[in-house]
């Protein structure tokens, strides 16, 4: 199928004419609280699930809800054996919610609120990751089916519900299902842009290690007046042990930890340091002014060339309002590894472990919990599809897409690689100041509308 | 009043013959749920304290519930204007219940419940600490007052609600209304048994300096995939500052915490090494086998004698089920200081203070929130009281009380020692399995019922 400019342009036409549709069933799907992390909201996972499959099946797609081991899988194919396919990943799952008293608004009962300056924005959990991401490119494929009945590429959805739980089910469910994904490329759609106004491509992702650490000391927790100082305490054990695992200069001190890092070649540090990002103007942003990480990177190197080390959450003893003089029995710490490559995300994982077991003082036990270890991926920076895409968004933006890495993770893109060998188009609409995974997530009216009309194009630009 | 034997002994039977009504009585004020920290039950607060300033005005005491800035005071005078009169301290309010789940039983609802071996004891929050204390004093009262129609001395009493929640309106109170309490001596009832059948006098107490510490960093909650490395991590900051409050030998690193502690002189700790006490067994009893305080210091010492500081709560980020990839904006510890005599608690407060703001890394600030600030107490061993006391704690036990210095703190026999001039008697019967502020907390109905007993002949023997 080669797509005449007035057939996109009629697209394109359609998209605008029909926003308000889009924005009532982006809003039915980000009503339903699709939290993963927790259990207690599996069935409402399922029921975004459903949604999902039922609309998929609408459009023509042979479309399923499919069993794992977690939350289910939506799959809805629409292959074209002669022609370009592609896998399309997303995930309907959200990140939790908390603190609720800081959100403006329910985080499940999306608001399209308005600024000053007339923009128009979407306030709720998922408004932007995934959930108003993953639309963009429904949209834009409804576009398609309703106007010329086809698209432009054969597609196979592949949308899961525990991107925001270390994607524990989706290896399993791929690698057992791999045949069913054969394809050229994979679409994925979980990444920002570049700027309000410049889109972006991400051609590498950091991995992630994530372990959950609790401390046991006492046998039951403990009154510091009876037992203060003789009693070993698990909160100092566990702010001991994340002290010691920073070096002074910012660095991670857990051993071994930079053995594998490949650095990032000097042409490409040069490449960023040209390009229009102000560290000092990233981190005042959100109230900072110094870059906390390793001493001679830059803030951009910092986010998104190099591995850390972050403490997600502590929690010991009591932390409700006053004051309780108590020795608890356990603490515990969830700590996390952004990683690039080359490193072994087990390798890591391991030397974390020994590192911790390493300075157990006395009477501690230590379990560890594991929420994933996935390797940092990255694609080339050329190739007939990304270049395609690459037009297909300048034309939409009018301004070339800047191509970088990515300092999040996203387990899925390296099982698609790792398993079914296709390297992913990253491609997003969300902006920095989304505040993805924290209260008051939001996407811009623009992102979105924006976003279908950049799929359409490059759909076209694909087919 | 000079009380003959035999008057003695009517008085005991009294007691014995009454203790399922004092066990019902001592169970209403268990029901009530007055958790003295935690604001949210200011009403339940009042409500144990009208309930036993009722119960003190039924005894023919000048009762009465008193307002503070906090919860109120219950204060009941019966003096005796030309004999000796003692101010009788308790308090009314009790710990957090949390973590629930960890009771066997609603700890509101207290339940009698028997041991394979026939032991019977009552578990419920405030069953030892210090409900259950301050009725085996007041049921002591009441024997008297039913058999002989007065009362041995001139007693007032007065009962706090704030003592778990660093006594906030005592000392105010106290100050402000001192020539009602002026008396020979305090009764003080918040200790503890020796071991299950030897009696204590405690001669000593830590002090507390206790402090709320928050940090902040970036002005919300991060996304770890976007931030992690650049942003400065709360997490981390306040672990590294814990990290810091601790030298390798155990002892508190905060600058001159040590000048100005009264070193225990050398015949009175060669007599608590005579002392049935095993360190070992100790730390056993709550699965412990390694002192974790200062080298070089016995248990003991470490628990009673030595100044310690401990985490007693920490928290920051995500806690709850699974994980998820934040940066939290804050990050918070509840840190205390426990003091020996001549420590001054807001030297060591501003010395921590200055330790904390000196080991800022940038882009963070700190606010502190002082939960109580109290010095360490001690008194004579021996004096006509204590050493009536004793006799009469070895008529009723059968052997010889224990005196030493207690580990906790009691901000209020503080207080009543600077503003009211008293030496406390510090005389209770809870054991050291009792679980006090933990889950399950219980006294041992044989505490109980002898405690009342013991009390019936203090006042006998002061009077």
């Amino acid at each position: 199928m080669s797509l005449p400019p007035q057939e996109l342009e009629r697209l394109l036409a359609h998209v605008d004419a029909n926003l308000g549709e889009s924005l009532d069933r982006w809003f039915a799907l980000l009503r339903i609280p699709s939290i993963s992390t927790d259990p207690a909201y599996a069935p409402q996972c399922r029921a975004a699930a459903d949604w999902l499959a039922a609309m998929l099946g609408e459009l023509g797609f042979d479309a399923a809800v499919r069993d794992t081991d977690g939350n289910p899988m939506v799959v809805g194919h629409r292959r074209k054996p002669d022609g370009l396919n592609a896998v399309f990943y997303g995930h309907y799952d959200v990140q939790p919610v908390d603190p609720l008293g800081l959100w403006a608004s329910d985080p499940f009962e999306p608001v399209l609120a308005e600024r000053e300056n007339g923009e128009k924005f979407v306030r709720a959990r998922g408004a932007a990751d995934d959930k108003g991401l993953v639309m963009t490119f429904v949209e834009a494929c409804r576009a398609f089916l309703n106007l010329t009945g086809d698209l432009p590429i054969g597609l196979s959805f592949l949308i899961e519900g525990e991107e925001e739980s270390a994607s524990r089910s989706f290896a399993p469910f791929v690698t057992a299902n791999a045949a069913e994904f054969e394809a050229d490329l994979a679409l994925v759609c979980d990444t920002g842009m570049w700027d309000k106004s410049t889109p972006a491509i991400v051609t590498s992702l950091r991995g992630l290690v994530a372990e959950d650490v609790e401390i046991t000391c006492a046998s039951r927790d403990l009154h510091s007046g009876g037992y203060g100082s003789a009693a070993r305490n698990p909160n100092q054990v566990i702010a001991d042990i994340i002290a010691s695992l920073r070096n002074p200069d910012g660095s991670v001190a857990v051993e071994g930890f930079y053995d594998d890092v490949r650095e990032v070649p000097p042409e490409i540090v040069e490449m960023w340091n040209k390009l229009d990002f102000d560290g000092t103007e990233f981190l005042a942003s959100v109230g900072l002014t110094t870059p906390a990480g390793e001493k001679g990177r830059t803030v951009f190197e910092q986010i998104n060339a190099r591995p850390t080390c972050e403490i997600n959450g502590i929690s010991g003893g009591y932390a409700g309002p006053g004051f309780k003089t108590v020795i608890p029995s356990k603490a515990n710490a969830k700590i996390s590894f952004r990683l690039v490559a080359d490193q072994d995300p087990h390798k890591v994982r391991d030397a974390f472990r020994k590192h911790v077991r390493d300075r157990l003082p006395p009477d501690c036990t230590v379990k560890f919990e594991e929420h994933g270890a996935a390797a940092a991926v990255a694609v080339p920076y050329s190739g007939p599809h990304i270049d395609k895409a690459r037009q297909a968004l300048m034309d939409e933006w009018g301004t070339e897409p800047v191509l970088h890495g990515g300092g999040g993770s996203i387990p899925a893109v390296e099982t698609i690689k790792k398993v079914l060998g296709l390297d992913a188009l990253m491609i997003g609409f969300s902006r920095k100041d989304d505040a993805v995974h924290s209260p008051n997530e939001k996407l811009d009216l623009e992102s979105f509308h924006k976003g279908i009309r950049s799929w359409v194009r490059i759909l076209a630009a694909l087919g």
